[in-house]
C-alpha cells in the first residue's frame, strides 16, 4: 500500500456561534485527503482551530512523501498510521505541539480511513481490533453540545432548541455557561431543565474563559443542581484550578478538548485533581496527533484507575464516532446545524432515544455525510 | 501611530546541526516587517520553531489591519504592542498557545522595534521605561550555546570549538548532552573542561530528549561536576519529571524555551519543582506572545520568590539582547556560526571578557547587523 498523494484545502466552517470565550466568525478547517493505490482516505481538522493546510504542504506532506513506501507499512502490509505519525515529527523540535498535533493528527485520521476501507471494514471495527476492544454495542450514546447565546430572546430561544433537540431524538444535551452573569446563567439552566426536566440529562461548559474566583462562584451554585457535568471551568493548562475546584465540587468536571498531546493528559491527571471515578476527558482525536495517540491517552487514563467509560471524545463528527465505538468510549457529542457541513454524521445516522447505531460503511464513513463529502470529493477529483 | 503594512518572508534557517533531539535540516523562520507611518519594525520568530507566514497572513495581520487604528495606541499616541497583542487574540480559541504564540510574539516584537525607532531609543531603553526597572549595566553578560555533536572527530571539533569562542571573547559557554552513551557525553565534558577549567564557566543542554530514568542517571554523574546548570533534563512538558531530578540534583537546572504562555511558566513554578533560589528560566520572547507577555512571565516569577538575574532568554538575538538590557535580566546567549543571518548581534557587537556592549541604535537594532537586515530590508523595499 503506497500513498500516492496528499491535498488538503482550508474550508470556512461558516458558524454564527459564540461561547463564553469566543466566536467562530472567522473559523476554517483543512479537509484532507490521502490518496494510496488501494483507497483514498479522509478527515478534517474537526472545529475550533483554525486551518493548518501551510504546515502541511510544508513540513508533513514532503515527509511522509519523501518516505521509502516499506518503512510505513504494518505487518499486515497497509500502512502503520503510527508509523506514519512518527515519520511526520522527523526534524520536530520537542514541545509546542499544538503547532503540529493538528496537521498530523488529521492526516493520521485520514490514514486510518485509507487502511480501513483497503480492508474493507468500517474503523470503528478496525480500531477495536487494533486496540483489543470487544465492540459489545450496535449503538452508542450521543449528547447534543448547543445552548450557545443567542442577540435576541436567549430564553426563548433555548427553549427552542432544545425542544427540536429532544424532538430529533436526542435525550441529553450540554449548554454554554460563564458568557452572563451568574444569575443570568442560572436562569438559562432552570429554562433548559423545564424541558428537559432530569438535570443529569444537562451538562454546562464555560469553554475554559473563567479565572478561579469566577469559577468557584458558578460552581458553588451549580452543585445543588447536579449536573451531568460542569466542563472546561477555568483556563486550558490552569492544572492548579482545575484541583481546586475538584476539591470542592462534588459533582463531574469534565475537560480535554484543548489538551493536544499525551503529556497534557498525563499533567491533568497528576496535577490537575481529575477524579478518575467521575471526570470526563473530551480530547479530539485528529487534533491531537490522531487516533493512535487517542488510544495511548485512554490507555493512561486507565493506568490511572480511570474508565473509557468516561471518555467522550470533542467533534461531534464521524471521526469522533468511529473512536468512540471502537474503543468503547462513553458516548460521543453532536452539534447539529452548527457547524454546517462540518457538524454530524452520515445522513441516515439519526439519534433515537439519544443513541446512534454503528454504520456498517468501511472506513471512517464520510461517504454516507453528502454535503461534507462532496467538499472532500472535490479534493481527491 | 499608524500600522500601513505589515509583510512576512518564511526563510531557510541553513544550519547542519543536530542535537539529542533532532536536527536543523529543513528549519525556516518567518521574517516580518511591520510599516508604520513612522518607522518600520522589524523581527523574526527566533530559530528551532518553523515559519509561520500562513498564519500571520490569514488571521494575525488581517486582524491588526482590519483594528481601528486608534484603539492600538498608548496614551504616548505611539502603538501600544499589548493592544495590538490582545487585537490579534480575537477570535482565538482558549489553549493551543503553541500555534500562534510564535506568530504574534514575532508581529509584537516587531511593533516594539517600531516604536522605539518612533520614539528614537533603543529598545532595552524602552523596555526598562515601560517596566520600571533601572538599566544600570552598560554591558550584560552572554554565553555561547553550542558544543552540537559531529558526525566526525567529535571531541576534537569539540575542543577547537570552545578554542574559538574564547578566542573571540567569550568566557560561558553551554555543549549538547544525551546524544551519546553517559561515559561519551562526558568524556566530551572533560574535553571541553581541559580548555575551560572552571566547571562553573560550562553548561550543558539536553534539549528535552531523555526520559527520566535516564535524566536521573546522567544528572547523578553530572552533580559532581558541579556544572553552571543542565538544561532541558526531561519532556518539555514533564513536569512531574522536572520537579523528581529537581529534588535530587543540587546544581541548577534550567528550561523555559519550549514553554509558550503565562499558563506554561505558571505550571513550571507550581508543579515542575523550579527552585527559584537557583534554577535558571529561558523563554523565548518571540515565541511566546511576545515582550509584553515576557515581562509578565519575568513578574511571575518574581512573584513566586525568583529573581530576573536567572532569567536568561532563548534566541541569541537582537530581540533577546534587547529584553536582557531592558529587563535586567541575568544574561543572554549566542550561537556563533551556527544559525547563518539569524545568529547574534550587530557587527559591531563583539564580546569581551564574556560582556556585551548595549548598543545606541534605535529600536531592536537590526540596522547594524549587515546579513540580517538585508534580508530584512528587502520585505520592505
Amino acid at each position: 500500500m503506497r500513498i500516492l498523494d496528499i491535498r488538503e484545502r482550508a474550508v470556512p466552517v461558516r458558524s454564527s456561534m459564540r461561547n463564553a470565550a469566543f466566536d467562530f466568525g472567522e473559523m476554517t478547517t483543512s479537509v484532507v485527503a490521502v490518496i494510496t493505490d488501494r483507497a483514498t482516505g479522509y478527515a478534517f481538522n474537526s472545529t475550533g482551530r483554525y486551518a493548518c493546510g501551510a504546515a502541511m504542504r510544508e513540513r508533513f506532506i514532503p515527509r511522509l512523501r519523501s518516505a521509502d513506501p516499506e518503512t510505513l507499512l504494518g505487518e499486515d502490509g497497509l500502512i502503520d498510521p503510527a508509523k506514519a505519525a512518527a515519520r511526520m515529527m522527523t526534524r520536530e523540535k520537542p514541545g509546542g505541539d499544538a503547532e503540529r498535533s493538528v496537521p498530523i493528527g488529521t492526516i493520521e485520521t485520514a490514514i486510518w480511513d485509507a487502511v480501513a476501507k483497503a480492508k474493507g471494514v468500517p474503523l470503528w471495527r478496525l480500531l477495536a481490533d487494533r486496540y483489543g476492544n470487544t465492540v459489545t454495542r450496535s449503538q452508542i450514546p450521543c449528547y447534543v453540545g448547543g445552548g450557545w447565546y443567542k442577540p435576541e430572546n436567549d430564553l426563548a430561544e433555548l427553549k427552542d432548541e432544545i425542544r427540536r433537540h429532544i424532538d430529533a431524538g436526542y435525550t441529553v444535551l450540554k449548554i454554554k455557561t460563564g458568557g452572563l452573569t451568574l444569575d443570568e446563567d442560572c436562569r438559562r439552566l432552570d429554562s433548559a431543565l423545564e424541558i428537559l426536566g432530569d438535570s443529569s440529562r444537562l451538562a454546562v461548559d464555560a469553554n475554559a474563559a473563567m479565572d478561579l474566583n469566577r469559577a468557584r462562584k458558578w460552581a458553588d451554585r451549580l452543585e445543588s443542581y447536579k449536573l451531568r457535568w460542569f466542563e472546561e471551568p477555568v483556563g486550558v493548562h490552569a492544572y492548579g484550578d482545575f484541583a481546586d475546584l475538584a476539591a470542592s465540587y462534588a459533582p463531574p468536571l469534565a475537560t480535554g478538548e484543548n489538551l493536544f498531546c499525551l503529556a497534557d493528559v498525563d499533567n491533568l491527571l497528576r496535577f490537575g485533581g481529575f477524579r478518575v471515578d467521575r471526570d470526563v476527558l473530551q480530547i479530539d482525536p485528529p487534533q491531537a496527533y490522531g487516533l493512535d495517540a487517542f488510544a495511548k491517552m485512554v490507555a493512561l487514563l486507565e493506568s490511572k484507575g480511570g474508565s473509557r467509560a468516561r471518555v467522550y471524545p470533542h467533534g461531534g463528527n464521524m471521526m469522533s464516532f468511529a473512536v468512540t465505538a471502537g474503543l468503547g468510549l462513553g458516548g460521543c457529542e453532536a452539534y447539529p446545524g452548527v457547524f454546517g457541513a462540518f457538524a454530524g454524521y452520515a445522513d441516515d445516522m439519526r439519534p433515537r432515544d439519544g443513541m446512534l447505531k454503528l454504520p456498517d460503511a468501511p472506513g471512517i464513513g464520510f461517504e454516507g455525510q453528502s454535503s461534507l463529502f462532496a467538499l472532500m470529493q472535490e479534493l481527491s477529483a
